[in-house]
């Protein structure tokens, strides 16, 4: 195949079949027939069928007091194309252990209401867009993955809006649910549709722009993360916030997670980043006082449980291996970024932004220390590491800080396997993973290091009884997923070792 | 009266009296007597009668299961004289709007056993000495309070921890309450006490050392503050940690709030100042934030408010005047010290040195934004400041943020007026400070500044009625204590400013 070609398809890591993209990219008859075919409906058209926008389109397609015509939309690219193919042909494209994803989306098939495409003429149908799609942090990072600046390209935003303004009904209502910059509601989206809609000659008084922020956690509660729980909404003005409130009346569960709504969209947009940059900021504020621990011989973990015995200290993170997800890792960059572009400060938000800095560069510390363990040498190593997604019981290699740590020790000229009971293929290092944690205890290991604090490590009797039949070598814990049993009997072979951890 | 004269009067705040500090320091026979008069009964002596000690002795004098006969000591200065001879005459040293405290000292009174003194004498007595003394951080600020450095000096704490070991009995238990530089305990105390034994003749090896911190909230909730609250102790070996355990279920309700017990004293020690570090650090979090709030119109309490609903995100703050009291102004630095001078560190605790750095900035932020409000320039402006205290509902000056904003004032040549409901002399300042708001709002203000978060001005519709009297002028709440109907109501005639709030 040619390259020209091999652009062409787009492979589901679902199912492994390929799909051709088309090269005359028309689906109007395809969104035609579908609208058709549910009279009398709203419809709601999902832009982007990621993590979250096929979700939330799933969510949609079950309100609970409305029946809504869904299209979702996404670009006929080979990373994207294969999901439409996939919702269209009855194969949900994301996997997750919450059972009401299947459950949901059964009830969707069953009711037809769930379409997919790639076509922006679904636009012009809708009488509510969702934005979902990513707006992405380019971060530059220097050698031993040092922050050294970062970029906030809004060009895909602003197409993908314009997209909207070019073919929605001047009465639509757009609310934006990707986590954006504080302002770009208002100052971005806003005025892009209005001017789109000033050169069709169509009036832009009666355009709705909202922002509510979703909280969405892939894992066992997916659905629940959307339908069941609280939202903040906000409008660009006051009938956009009307309108947001009714849709999301019909598809949340406002009775028991009931709505807050905000002045401005600027303080929804501003929440979401805020609370991310809060809860990164908590996890580098741990960095340093682990390390302080492992000098003081102390157990940062029995300190800190401790200490959450106050309600008002209730939040304290315990340490670990790094950050990573989609969130985390960039919100508080959007936010400084957006407080000097869209808002003309001087200032940065210096401490949130070093908060990533610092998380960043966890994975290095943890190498470090490990490397420091061994003579300041990794060369030929052989290296077990127990989890590659960022998330405990998820697979959610997003961003994830094993990334950072795999590479170090690849550098370093180790031989490293991977096991994660919930990831098959490492997407961004284009890797296969094990899931087979019996076949792969039957190897030799100079160092195991537990990366990621699923449930299947913890209290694993095979896997302990295993690891002490192995001769002598490092166990590593960077989550504080052993017990203090378990490393008293693994001590009698193995040099055991906790981040945040004294001497064991 | 010549100077000399002057250094030996120690005058009680509370009820103006003087006592003559006696030039022969000797209270052997007051402490016989009073041992002598409780056969039988345990001696514990608190060292330090401040606002932990004082309160530690009466809820000793008051404990669950046991009857101890308790000396409270402190230093024969003008600053602490009047406390041991206030406890002597039964006027307890502290006024708290908690009930039981009085409660507690009538019990006291009526078994007679608490006793105070000043000769160290007293130690010879102790079955068990509980250390409640301060700890002091010398902070080096230059221009605008900007923290130019820090120094722990320990000489003081160590000359009291001597004054112990010279005294005491070879198997006393010293149970350390101070906020300490973690590894104080082990590294310090200990060594002080067995090397005063040795030098004694004494053995060594039946002294017990241990820690365990206090988180004494002066205020309605006083006692219940160390009697009903969960305690976190160790011991500097096993003996001593069962000691301290023994005596700590004898006056702690331990039943309801069950003790902690963490590996070793760099433990406890390093949960203390990590807790308030913790506090600290989210504190400075939200300067920052609360600033972009100003910047881009928004509310930042709704945002915090909206946040808040997230159990994982429910201890995030909200901005204010600054931070003050005895512990997060230092605790932080505490710690960065303990980790170089005591654990041999290359590195501090940066960032928790950093909050601590902002927070004390913070009453200069709000000096500057109002200072901006006027066109630069505050000469000559009649300001009258809401609150002196650094606490809700509670007169505790204890490098109140206020001071700073005080100060700033002062400089910029404002005429300040100020009132506290729980506050009469500002001992810091050494100003008087008046209760009478009635009287006070009869005056006129060019500024009136809401600069402590007291009930006194929540929802007060008096203060709200009299401020509308008033002509026009600033009205600044730098808490948050102000309703969205309050301030519109005033802004008829004022300019309402509100920190952390955009334009309102």
């Amino acid at each position: 195949m040619t390259t020209d070609t091999l652009k062409r398809i787009s492979r589901s890591p679902l199912t492994g079949k390929d799909y051709e993209i088309p090269t005359i990219l028309d689906d109007k008859s395809g969104i035609d027939a579908f609208v058709a075919s549910h009279p009398g409906k709203k419809v709601v058209v999902v832009q982007g069928l990621g993590f979250v926008g096929s979700v939330m389109g799933l969510v949609v397609a079950n309100a609970l007091t409305e029946e809504y015509a869904i299209i979702g939309i996404d670009l006929p690219t080979p990373a994207s194309y294969w999901k439409i193919c996939s919702i269209n042909e009855g194969v949900f494209p994301i996997v997750a252990s919450d059972p009401k994803i299947e459950l949901y989306y059964q009830n969707a098939l069953s009711k037809k209401n769930y379409y997919a495409t790639y076509d922006s003429h679904a636009y012009s149908k809708a009488d509510i867009v969702v934005v979902d799609i990513n707006l992405d942090v380019q971060k530059k990072t220097g050698l031993n993955r040092e922050l050294e600046g970062y970029n906030v390209d809004l060009a895909p935003f602003k197409k993908a809006i314009a997209a909207i303004g070019a073919n929605c009904k001047e009465d639509v209502l757009v609310l934006v649910e990707t986590t954006v910059p504080p302002g770009t509601a208002q100052k971005i989206v806003r005025p892009i549709l209005e001017e789109s809609l000033t050169q069709r000659g169509l009036p832009t008084d009666k355009i709705k722009v909202g922002h509510s922020y979703e909280r969405v956690m892939p894992g066992p509660k997916y659905i629940d993360s959307i339908q069941n729980f609280y939202r903040v909404f906000a409008g660009t003005d006051e009938k956009s916030a009307e309108a947001v409130e009714t849709f999301l009346r019909t598809v949340i569960r406002t009775d028991e997670y009931p709505l807050t709504r905000l002045g401005n969209t600027n303080a929804t947009e501003m929440a979401k980043v805020l609370e991310n940059s809060f809860r990164a900021m908590n996890i580098a504020f741990m960095v340093e006082w682990s390390r302080f621990a492992e000098e003081a011989g102390v157990d940062i973990y029995e300190v800190v449980n401790a200490i959450r015995m106050r309600p008002t200290h209730k939040n304290i993170m315990l340490p670990g291996l790094g950050v990573g997800g989609y969130c985390l890792t960039k919100d508080p960059l959007l936010a400084s970024w957006a407080r000097m572009n869209l808002f003309g400060s001087e200032e940065k938000l210096g401490q949130s932004e070093r908060g990533v800095h610092i998380n960043d560069k966890m994975p290095l510390y943890a190498f470090e220390y490990l490397q420091s363990q061994h003579n300041g040498s990794l060369q030929g190593k052989k290296v077990l590491l127990l989890g590659v997604s960022y998330l405990n019981d998820v697979g959610d290699t997003r961003y994830t800080p094993v990334e950072g740590f795999y590479e170090q020790l690849e550098a370093a000229g180790c031989e490293i396997v991977l096991h994660d009971p919930h990831i098959k293929y490492w997407e961004e290092k284009d890797i296969w993973v094990s899931q087979d944690l019996e076949e792969l205890m039957n190897g030799v290991y100079d160092i195991i290091v537990i990366t990621t604090g699923h449930k299947d490590y913890r209290n694993n009797a095979f896997l302990l009884e295993k690891i002490k039949q192995q001769a002598s070598g490092v166990v590593y814990d960077t989550i504080g997923v052993l017990t203090n049993e378990e490393i008293k009997s693994l001590s009698e072979k193995h040099t055991v070792k906790v981040i945040g951890r004294g001497d064991l």
